[in-house]
């Protein structure tokens, strides 16, 4: 069964957005978050994040207390965007300071990564990108990119880091916008620790086929993370996961049927107007339902990887239909 | 020559956005931006919004506020989407109190355009919409729609009342998505001022051509307000005007040369990585250098016309490249 | 239960496109498709088009035939698009006489419809629209648009004339291009019998929520067709129904079942790789599975609407999936 | 001087798509297409295709008839989509005799480079894609696509392979969508001489800053061909190049200047609507427009790429538009 944490930045959190700068909730303290999810089945770790997160100055003190609630780190972000002083990016930032302060926050995440044994460290270079013509140097970002992670991943070669791939948002292009430039970059490195964190909404904005960035990340062994929500290929707004694509989840899930992925269902959405509380359950209830679907499928694959194989669609879905609706 | 005006809110602020919600700037207070504005040229009023805005409960001491610097009030905004309260939305928010609450300060807001000598008012329902499959009652939004709008236009038929649409963001989609939705809408209304705002961002953002949706307001005598930012049609960051859709915002420029439009050009986009005093200067050089191109063409109105009316392109484009490039 | 119709102009058509001129089949005729599908339950009629069909300039033998098959007319199209000259459209056309050879066209499309008894006619402007800035008259388009639609809507007021909205292709952008934007036009005329023809894919390529714009039409009672295809919102490729929107699909089924629908359910997809009649038996099956499911929504349809009301999500979406899944 | 082809297909063509299937036009013969375009200044080259192109069975031939015109080859492409027998791809079909097909006639059009002095080969495939969830292998797609392009490369590594990516179109997605993807493919191969074709339409389709896939290609020495036409990123109709991204046209231009570009810039544009010539010549204007901005551009380069460096948009912007439009 597929492992699924909580966090307290998702779960927790105010939610402030542009429109809302207030937030549309007040904030969940750690200890009732621990308290309301210990009574949910199937949440059995947490993602935290440093710097911010309750008690990770004192990681021993942390994880004794999500023992005390059944549970542990699942993975570690490291927060390098909440500032402004990140606002030109953080690994291809001219500024060599900034590069250093960013860098070095992500080292000390790979420390409390291995403090907390945490399943991996995950890094999104939110700024690092661009909004305007004449505004970037896209040659030597590239620069900054590969030294930087080189950098990261040479810090300690036990740490699984994942690097979270985003089209847009908050720059009108990330340098680092999809799958395919994420591997590509990866295939730049002279570091083996550098994967991948496959956010569903991410990949299905950067029109993406979900199922196959994970099968290209997984033969190469860079599927790090996964992190579960959906939305409408035109905007990332982090929604209820399960509830807009239903076929290419399936997919998704059908392929991860095929792998061996040891990482974490990473529950990252938001819930502005809902009770948070009955979204994430409702969250839970999909992820089991997806792979449950997944699981009748899986065990048809000889002949669904057949009529793959075949490019024969019309045998494929008509069975899969019989399977699901029948 | 086109009035510009500049905004607090806009100009001033500090755009705290989902991803840096301490914001990207300090605030800049009221009386340092005039003085600040007031050393530009060609800017000559001021956006303000109720409620909120330094001196808007005193109308008659901003006008003289301004008037020292030699400025106005252009147009004033009716803020109901900041405050986690309309979360569900405003003029089609089920529970009554709410749209009672959000219809009141649209209403005192007009009562201040009376005061302020305001060009019109504008309204923009940000939370009226969706995001999910069975989330929405479109009928009943519908009908709310239709009831809040006509008790707004007939608690004063003196002022102009501007409508902003936008295709989504905060909601997945809007109710009022597009020109054509919001024109349906103001048909179906029995009062006979409320108009639109149409803001050069949503327009691309909603997959149109400006200049029709210019053109259609304008059969109607609807176009109260036109907001002035740029984009890549996939996303509202309301980037600077004029440095993405160049052929656009001529063809815009050129149809506004064509009407008789009385009010306001309004400077609304963000900055959160530029000098933002440096960015509103280039920005109004930028309204400038639309203005006198879209001049050298409609001196040529006869042939361009002629030639639109014919669905002749080639022509058309070989005639103004030559005005423009040679 | 809903009626489903066939079209030989769409199961039976070799699919030349741009980068496959020869098409991607070879023809079935008339007479075989008619054998094929008579062995396929469910399927009651037969969308025919106007030139072009077989037997069209026959109308009673046309009746004939397919009484012989136990099938009738359902709808009827009129063709004007495919040849050359429609290229600077057709009801915009400023070519008088090209927009009087289309509005003839549409005439006798509504003639024929009387007499083969089918329950409107379509009318698609394909050609109705622009590909660049400073290529339309937007002003001039409108009033030839009023004038044409005046035209044929008065000609027979018996007859239903379906019009159908596209955001785009064969042009950047189509004149009308969205649910909204019909229904403005709509209400500009004097005329009562023009409606609109709700093609599924076109509801999410103008990013719109195809119930809602069900909802709207039928407030208005013009919706007169519905057009059953799939897509992924950014392009119209018209896909097997059921195979990407799933939600959204399912959404649109339950307000078709709130309202008092008495068209019928247009097959329009196209199948360039798979076998097409596989293909158009899973279409059917994939729409008596949504119709079933909307079917049990619709039994609690006093809670789910009472949630709509409430913009109560999460308790609507955890009954649903309950309905569904378990 | 950037070099500038013509080509048959594309300035003769009858341009045949899906709605209209017998096409916009009239062919233009070879002979009269020479004689047109030998009266056009700037055009020095034609791209050329195989199989079905004129006299390409005779290269000699070709090559004289050419040289009558003051003309050579520019790039020669492999034709590998127009016939259905290719609807489930080539180098990734599962049919080992389409797979070898396929192949072969890229092996031919290599020799024929060769023989004609081609600066390049250009390789589409098209059809290697998908349109549904459980509809391909992306496993198996990836290897079929190295062992074929290994076996092109092989084939003869003096020759310069460009393969073209494209985001959909004619499928709901390609395998190789975009500029990453492909350079990922590349760094794949144990071959040196495949490279890309950056076609400045799908760059924009991709959600790509051209300037940046300019700049990533040519760090790797892979950039062997552009093509150039232009798109509002929504789709790929081919429209005339320089009508619609100013800006990031400009940009690309400026980054062209920067690097030692020794291919063609081929005119791939349709022109349903317009008299293809003149489209045609203003065309090839709009190329000569763009090169003598970025020149003007290139002379700043210190101040300009100081910009870049330093994330100063601002002060970039406000530079460029002085020496543009003042």
């Amino acid at each position: 069964m597929l492992r699924i944490n909580a966090c307290l930045g998702i779960q927790g959190a105010t939610y402030n957005e542009r429109y809302v700068p207030g937030g549309y909730f007040d904030k969940i303290e750690f200890e009732r978050l621990l308290e309301i999810v210990s009574e949910i089945d199937d949440v059995t770790g947490y993602f935290v994040y440093y710097p911010g997160h309750p008690l990770i100055d004192n990681p021993e003190k942390l994880k004794r207390k999500l023992a005390d609630y059944n549970s542990k780190v699942s993975d570690i972000g490291a927060e390098t965007w909440a500032d402004r002083k990140w606002k030109y990016g953080t690994l291809t930032a001219k500024d060599k300071n900034i590069r250093k302060e960013a860098i070095k926050i992500i080292k000390n995440t790979m420390d409390l990564a291995v403090e907390l044994d945490a399943h991996s460290v995950l890094v999104w270079p939110a700024h690092d990108g661009m909004d305007y013509a004449f505004q970037a140097d896209f040659s030597g970002a590239w620069d900054y990119l590969i030294e930087s992670l080189e950098e990261i991943g040479e810090y300690n070669s036990e740490v699984k880091v994942a690097v979270e791939y985003k089209q847009k948002d908050p720059r009108a292009k990330s340098y680092i916008e999809d799958m395919a430039k994420l591997m590509l970059i990866i295939k730049s490195l002279n570091v083996d620790n550098i994967g991948a964190a496959l956010d569903l909404g991410h990949s299905f904005f950067a029109a993406e086929r979900p199922a196959e960035s994970l099968a290209l990340l997984d033969r190469n062994n860079k599927l790090y993370q996964i992190h579960l929500n959906d939305n409408y290929r035109d905007a990332d707004p982090d929604l209820l996961f399960g509830t807009i694509n239903f076929w290419d989840i399936l997919e998704f899930f059908y392929w991860l049927g095929k792998i061996d992925y040891t990482g974490w269902m990473h529950t990252d959405f938001t819930s502005p107007r809902d009770d948070r509380i009955k979204m994430f359950k409702l969250a839970i209830k999909f992820i089991r339902d997806f792979e449950k679907m997944a699981e009748k499928l899986n065990k048809h694959s000889d002949i669904i990887d057949k009529n793959l194989k075949n490019h024969n669609f019309v045998d494929n879905m008509t069975l899969i239909r019989e399977l699901l609706f029948k």
